[in-house]
C-alpha cells in the first residue's frame, strides 16, 4: 500500500514482521559445526545469524540493493552548508553517469544501484522559518522511498543532499533531545564559526516548530528533507518485506530515529554499517541501540559507508556458507 | 638470496627500500580532484595514498597473494592449547580442499591462496625445556617465507599451529617486555585456568633462554616458531619487492615485532588489518605503532582479519580509482 496521510504511515508501523527464529536457530546450529575455533570469526557470525534470521533462510549477501535518494533544502538559504546547493543535482547526474563513489563500491560489491531526485526542483521549504514539507509532501516522499524498494538480499538506502545533515541534526535534536549544538557538525567541511552559526539556526527552528515536535511523523514534516523521509519508507518497507538493512552514516540514521521513535522495534532488522566522522554520529547510534560495524572515518553519505560494510556482510556470508564442518573435514574438535 | 645465517638477514634488514614519494603524491593531488567533500573518505583515502607509495604507481588492489604457513610446535607438550596438535595437519588438508574460513575470504577478494607446511611431522623443540629452533632451522623456515613472495599487488601472510598464539605471547614478552600475563589469553579457547598456566609456561621460558633474549632474530630461535618465522620472512620479502602487506592478528604482528625489533622502519609497508579479540593484540599493536583497520572480534588467525580487511582495501583502490573528478563530473567544488 502507498501511505498517503501519517495514519497510513502508522498503520503500516503499528504490527512489524520478526525475525524466523527457526532459520537464526539452524543458521546458530551450523556455525557451531565449522572448522573454527567456537566464536573465532567474532561479529562475522553475528552477522550470518541476524541475516538468516529476517531472510528466514540460510544467509545471503549478493542480491545487494543500494538505494540513493536525493533533495534540496530550503536551510540552505541560512548558509549552513559548505557546498552550494546545485551540487545536489549535479551529483545526482554523477551518480546516473557512474562516476560517484557510491557507484564504485556498488561495483565493487556487486550491487544494484538506483537513484531517486526528489523533486529537485522545488526544495523544501527553509525550516528556521517555516514547515519544510506539508504531510502530502511527507508521504510522498516516503512512499517513493517505500516503491525503491522491490525485493533482494540486503537493502542500503543512502542520501545524496546539499544541507542535510542540518536537517538531520535538527531532526535529532527534536527527536532525542538536546539542542542545536550537541547534534551540528562540520558536515561536508564547515569551520567552527559555520557549526556554531548551523547550531543556532536549528535551535531557533525547535522553538518555532516546538508545538509540532511531539510527534515523530510531524517532526519529520516540520524539518525534512524529502530524502530523509525516502530513507526512512525504503527501512520500513524492507522491514515488511522481511530485508534486512545496512544503514550508512548520520544521515540515514537521522531518517532511521524517525521510526524508532513511532515504535522502538522498527530498527531490528537493521545493522549500522559504520560510524560516521560526523562528531554527533557516535551519540546518535547510540541513542538509536546499534553498534557500528566499521569505524574508517568516512562522512560522505551516499550509502557509502554502507557499502563497505556490506563487503563484511558478504565475508559473513562466504564464511558461513562456503566453510566446511569439522566432520567434512575430518578436523578433530576441542578437547576436554 | 636465501638467507642461512642471522647475519644473512641483518645484512637484508639494514638497508630497506622506502616509498616513492612522487606516486604517494601523484595519489595525493588526485584524491584532491574527485567529486567528494576532502578527506570525507576517511581511512579509504589515506590507503590509496599508501598503497601508491610503496606500489611505485597508482594504487592496485587486485593481484592478492594470501599465504598460509603452518607449524607445529613442541611447547605443546605443555598443555597450552584448547585443541589438539593433530590439527594443525587437519587444517592443511582442510585449506588444501577449500574449506576453511580463509578459502572463502580468498575467494571473495579474489585472492590466490598458498599454503605452505613447514615440516609438520617435525615440531619444534618445547621452549620451555630447550630452544625452540637453533639458526640453521630458524633461517630455513624464514626463507620458506620469503620464497612464498613472488608478485602481486598485496600480501597477506597468515597462520596455522596449534600452539602458536603461546610462542606468540613469550616472542611478544622477550621483544617488547613485560611478563606471561601480560601477554597470555585464550587463544582458540583456554578457560582462565588455561590461561594462568600458559603464563606461567612462558614465564619459566623467558628465565630459561634470558641470555639469548637481547637479539631478536635469536629470541625467534628461542621461542619459535617455524610459521613465525616464516611470516616474518614473507613480510622481509614483500618489503624488498615493494609489496605492500596487510597483517592479520596476534601470531602475525609477533612475527612482524622480530622485524620491528631488528629495524624500526621494517613495518612501514605493512596495514595492520584487524584487532584481535585475543586480549593482548591491542598492546601488541601499540607496541609496534599500528593502527589496526577493523575491529571485528575475530581471532581465527589464517590471515583471515587481514583477508577481510583486504576488501577495505579493495574499496580504497576502486574509490580512488574509479570516481569522476570535479572537472569531469562538472560538479560545482567547495565555496569559499
Amino acid at each position: 500500500m502507498t501511505p498517503q496521510r501519517f495514519d497510513d504511515i502508522r498503520a503500516l508501523m503499528a504490527d512489524l514482521p520478526q525475525p524466523d527464529a527457526a532459520a537464526e536457530a539452524a543458521a546458530a546450529d551450523r556455525d557451531a559445526q565449522l572448522t573454527k575455533p567456537p566464536g573465532s570469526l567474532g561479529k562475522l557470525e553475528n552477522i550470518a545469524r541476524w541475516l538468516a534470521g529476517w531472510q528466514g533462510h540460510p544467509p545471503r549477501a549478493k542480491d545487494l540493493h543500494i538505494l540513493v535518494f536525493a533533495g534540496n533544502h530550503g536551510v540552505t538559504a541560512q548558509g549552513i552548508s559548505a557546498f552550494p546547493s546545485d551540487v545536489t543535482v549535479q551529483m545526482v547526474a554523477n551518480f546516473e553517469a557512474g562516476g560517484a563513489a557510491i557507484n564504485q563500491l556498488a561495483k565493487l560489491a556487486g550491487a544494484a544501484m538506483s537513484v531517486t531526485p526528489l523533486e529537485l526542483d522545488a526544495p523544501t521549504g527553509d525550516f528556521a522559518t517555516g514547515p519544510a514539507m506539508d504531510e502530502t509532501a511527507t508521504c510522498r516522499a516516503f512512499a517513493a522511498g517505500m516503491a525503491a524498494v522491490t525485493d533482494g538480499d540486503l537493502v542500503i538506502p543512502g542520501d545524496m543532499g546539499i544541507g542535510n545533515t542540518t536537517v538531520s541534526a535538527a531532526l535529532a535534536a527534536a527527536l532525542l533531545g538536546g539542542t542545536g549544538a550537541d547534534w551540528a557538525g562540520p558536515g561536508t567541511g564547515l569551520d567552527a564559526k559555520g557549526v556554531n552559526h548551523k547550531a543556532l539556526v536549528i535551535d531557533r527552528a525547535l522553538a518555532l516548530h516546538a508545538a509540532k515536535l511531539g510527534d515523530p511523523l510531524e517532526t519529520l514534516a516540520c524539518l525534512g528533507g524529502r530524502e530523509l523521509a525516502a530513507i526512512a519508507g525504503a527501512i520500513l518497507a524492507a522491514r515488511l518485506k522481511r530485508i534486512p538493512v545496512i544503514l550508512d552514516g548520520y544521515v540515514a540514521s537521522a531518517a532511521a530515529a524517525v521510526l524508532k521513535r513511532q515504535n522502538p522495534a522498527a530498527l531490528d532488522h537493521c545493522l549500522l554499517g559504520h560510524l560516521s566522522a560526523e562528531p554527533a554520529h557516535r551519540l546518535l547510534a547510540e541513542k538509536l541501540g546499534l553498534e557500528p560495524l566499521l569505524d574508517l572515518g568516512m562522512r560522505l553519505g551516499e550509502g557509502s559507508g554502507a557499502a563497505v560494510a556490506a563487503l563484511i556482510v558478504q565475508a559473513a556470508v562466504a564464511t558461513h556458507t562456503g566453510m566446511a564442518t569439522f566432520a567434512e573435514a575430518g578436523v578433530s574438535e576441542k578437547s576436554g
